[in-house]
């Protein structure tokens, strides 16, 4: 994963990401590690004044921190060296709008997930970016860890044969309290349906779980029986849900994610078993892909090691056996999404891309709102 | 966990178990671990000359050696020195009729699990064990666990707080082929709803998943919303089961078994978050248990370690960091069940016992039927 | 592992192992296991109240309750059935006087590590042993482990091709503080140089660690060069060793033995690696056993699962996935023994016996004895 | 750990680091992940063409892509805007005379390890920098994790007591063949002794393991008794090193590296055991470090998480359960120079600084060197 640029970056702006908030400062992290993005604008935060503080201190040059997204759009894309691409990190319910008014102004969108707060929004931005040929990445960073893309060779390759089972987990527990009571800002704004829309856990973490599956399986969900429970007295949205699901082919699956597991801090777990052979991943152990073929030994295939597959050498740094994780997973994702902006001004599409899409963000909204139905129908098998 | 007889083991019996048997020879190795019993007498198979064969085998008497179960309480009850126990280890279906033979015999006895395959039977067993007084065991064996004794220990103690989730688990993939076909005497009954009962992967393996679940927790299950599914082409029971569950109290479960799971040898793992702290046991590592309190930082308690309780250093052999496994659990039941037995000599009954009963085998015959129930009803939640 | 006995067990005899022992108790939990031995007479402490209170918990016949063990060895052997066997299990001090009065007697020996107090007296009884022509058992019981026996068979079958690196450790912290003042019976006699000889942490567990790489490699160490560490004051032993090895061959290795390593409560680990493959091995995950071949994937092999070798599946007792532990691995040197002792009944010796013998006995006294004056030579490479 | 530049970022130039070269991406990265630094100016190779090759393709200027290091010392202390600090990521053998052109150019400098390939080498580098007052810090990254610091932390607190033992090891496999006769570049000057200098295995990975102990446990190493091996027939260099330590105050330790370890990645691990506690950390499982207290029970502390001392915190960027890695612990070592040399700009000096110093490349040759003599002189304890 080397730096590929024609001698410059492609030039980013930002939209949230301001003081106090948390994945802002991870997108731009990931932007900068391979050095493929120079960041040059920014509407970091809703407040003006915060705004401008937030983009001093990151260094923009004071023209080029706007005060909301709209006029960003619109005077950037008016620019001879305006912003070629954008990051999208605010609170759920303002992505939909910022990215319609990027995609309008020709500039390719980075957003974070999920997508939208309603599927209708989401189908509606989906439309919205193929018209455009622009490009669009989701950030469901997990997708960008080496080894799973390994898996998801692996699956490709038949080493698993036809798929039978998908366990996924996502645990944390930091809202094993009631946190958005003591003014934590992540807390507050992730368990307020205004702004969170209609899943608290299951569109925080829930969708990661969902979207890892999809892509390490290549398995479309066809239908899901879900429990979405709130714990903490007070909470508007839940903080745990469980859920079976139904794969097109006749896979079955479990989904758990929960924000009131004590003890977990980040816990994402993948298993997949198929009649050929077994896999197993988790984010505790990321450099790491546990494999075993039917009737045979398990293997431990390592990151950037014996038996990694192209796309697990090609998301990776540094040899075997040096830990590589998060921010790289992430920075995976950001410059796999400049290759195709890179490939776009020479007017190439549709070349088979490892980051997720709209696509994947409308599938994630389909997933809130039929497990959010289905919870409230008793756990009644419904369609995605 | 030291021997504790008063110059004489209690005198056992074993109904099943014979040549080509697994758990037969499990049972025999757990009760003489700690030198507790000793087996006189057997009606170890259904043909006579296998039966014989075996006894032979075992250096039984071979006046002791039956040719059926009903002849066996029969003759052993009108011995001076007959048995005083039973062990039960044939295939489900034949745990009713003898269980109610040795208790009509005034014997003691130690069942493998399912208790029955139905539930109307497990309840008419468990009516019949009560009038008799008689000392009734489960084996329901990863309960012997000292790990796992641990975890009830803190629950009781309140390390948890109130319980909000609990996630359990039992993956293997000793049937991930249609071993049932090929001559497999064990995969074969297991797969018979004949001889299994309704329940295949969730009465053989679920069940104990469920009763580890209950053990640690306390919580009685109140309602279960499951999909049982059969992977491997032709097989007549479900070889994978996921199911929800709601407990008294409002706390949540997931839990999951599967006998296709390639690449998991007996995967059983227990997972238990409260609103004060979380638990995490997994038998691959059964000799220690993970506690983190809320807030906390993550403690690896360990077999007979610092920071063992009682029951937990009751149930050790051997000082701490080496390991103790299967055997040594399952030998737990059988000791402890011993300690009911010579209590029962001297009129002592109703003390807190450790062991599963026969109530929680009508508890794992309610969760089969009502999860089968549930599974045809498109995942409604049906009670138990 | 099933019982394989003629309709009778061997008979046998303990010395030592009375109230407020600790190996005593395992050796019996070991002997009885496999129901290949009768517990039948014992001279259990030197005390001849507390060995005849010692006799009666254990349900010996009184009159089989010896005051010495030069009393029962005469006895016995002028009983129709006296003991066959005898289990040697006093502190160091005492082995070689007993062995050898059991070899008069005509009896078979399974005698506790290290085997004596120093290499002049294991010599003589090494030679005593081999003019008897009767088995005698050394119990290095980690040798017993079946994934310890597989690592053996891999090098054996090539897997690891020529072995160049070595590295073994045994790191306990039981007695981190000066234990064997505060009336810690088992403290206090192995720190003691006339009960334990001129090794303290060398000799309880630092032979435990040479011969586990001695098993597994098939190598013969040539020289040590050593440095053996009292931490806590007072002490009269070594409490910490640790050694560089030259084996034949060209390999080298490290060796590492602790008393004082607060938080390790019993930690084995062997690991060996050879121009072809590397090997990983741990007591606290004794089930499994890491191979990498040389440019390959890491393999985690597991006990009696895909890929055992004859010797893995040969020394287990229940399916892969369910643990065996330490009492498992004891029982394995055990019915291995009763194996022998069955041959030698028939007349056959000479056959490749997997538990280790008094020449093991030899060696780690060798061990001892040049790592003791390596140390006080300043580390001087010294010829084993 | 967020950017914290006044608008600017620290000019940085490169020595070393061109194409086919490893660790000089590495640095890169390490530079630019906080934002703390921009690169200027380079002398990447020793060859010119592929210099201005290298330069091209990093997007430099092309008039400060120097042909040699010391023009580039001597021009770019010339300009307005040259360049304030330095990485040297040459081959060994480099080191000493461009970190000496560019102190005399009045610039910081960070330099690979080992520090040179002679002690003299070095003491004569460690006098110039503390003459000069400049920032010199060598790349000892294994410091950087936040666990390893968080173990110093604990050290420095007490939390261990007195230290008794230390055990370290660092064990790769990369060279277990005679990868140098391949055309494989890194293996060629790493195992040529005028590029590397006297030791191969002990000076690539051997000081690091030297360094990682000497900077959680603070304890300075005054003898050391060795064992270097050269097993792949032909190699002019160690490939295996093993040795005991004698540490101030009595602590022993024990080293073990390796590059014929078949199966290691990059498998890095220190224990520390004192009188009050003992400590665990391995490369593999980077974001945790478990802890037991003496008589209590194991604790397994994480990066960001609940007991987190404040460098833990501090070297950290995102959540715990969220893995960081070895990228981010070299960007540690970065940013924490960044803000000493900022802490130059004004003058100030002396502060506790984290970042590995000339004076630890000191330390790190006179291990080498009295290693080297010690295994001549068959294992003699020989002072540091």
């Amino acid at each position: 994963m080397t730096a590929k640029h024609d001698g410059r970056r492609i030039r980013l702006g930002m939209v949230g990401g301001g003081e106090g908030a948390f994945i802002g400062a991870v997108h731009r992290i990931a932007a900068r590690l391979d050095d493929r993005y120079e960041l040059v604008a920014g509407a970091l935060s809703s407040t003006p004044d915060r705004s401008a503080r937030s983009a001093a201190a990151l260094g923009l040059d004071p023209s080029r921190a706007y005060a909301d997204f709209a006029t960003m759009a619109r005077e950037e894309a008016a620019l001879p060296d305006g912003i070629e691409a954008v990051s999208i990190v605010t609170p759920n319910h303002l992505h939909a709008a910022a990215a319609h008014a990027f995609l309008d102004a020709g500039i390719h969108v980075v957003c974070d997930k999920p997508l939208t707060t309603t599927l209708e929004e989401a189908r509606a931005l989906a439309a919205h970016a193929r018209r455009s040929s622009l490009v669009f990445a989701l950030t469901h960073n997990y997708t960008g860890y080496p080894m799973v893309r390994q898996a998801r060779d692996m699956v490709r390759a038949g080493k698993l044969g036809t798929i039978r089972v998908v366990q996924v987990e996502y645990a944390q527990d930091w809202l094993a309290g009631p946190f958005e009571d003591t003014g934590n800002k992540q807390a507050a704004w992730r368990t307020d349906p205004a702004q969170a829309g209609a899943g608290g856990c299951i569109g925080d973490i829930g969708t990661h779980a969902f979207n890892l599956a999809a892509f390490v399986t290549g398995l479309a969900a066809e239908a899901v029986s879900a429990e979405l429970t709130t714990f903490v007295p007070g909470r508007r949205l839940d903080d745990d849900v469980r859920a079976m699901l139904r794969y097109a082919g006749g896979a079955r699956g479990g989904l758990w994610a929960s924000q009131v597991a004590v003890g977990e801090e980040n816990e994402v777990r993948l298993r997949v078993y198929g009649t050929a052979g077994g896999l197993d991943w988790c984010q505790r152990d990321a450099n790491s892909l546990s494999y075993t073929p039917l009737g045979g030994v398990r293997q431990v295939l390592t990151r950037n090691g014996s038996g990694a597959t192209e796309a697990n050498r090609r998301a990776s740094r540094v040899p075997a056996g040096h830990p590589e994780g998060y921010l790289e997973g992430f920075a995976n994702i950001y410059s796999d999404t400049a290759d195709a902006i890179l490939a776009a001004r020479d007017g190439l599409v549709g070349q088979d891309r490892l980051f997720p899409s709209v696509d994947d963000g409308v599938a994630g909204l389909a997933f809130i709102e039929a497990a959010v139905r289905s919870s409230g129908a008793g756990g009644a098998w419904t369609p995605l």
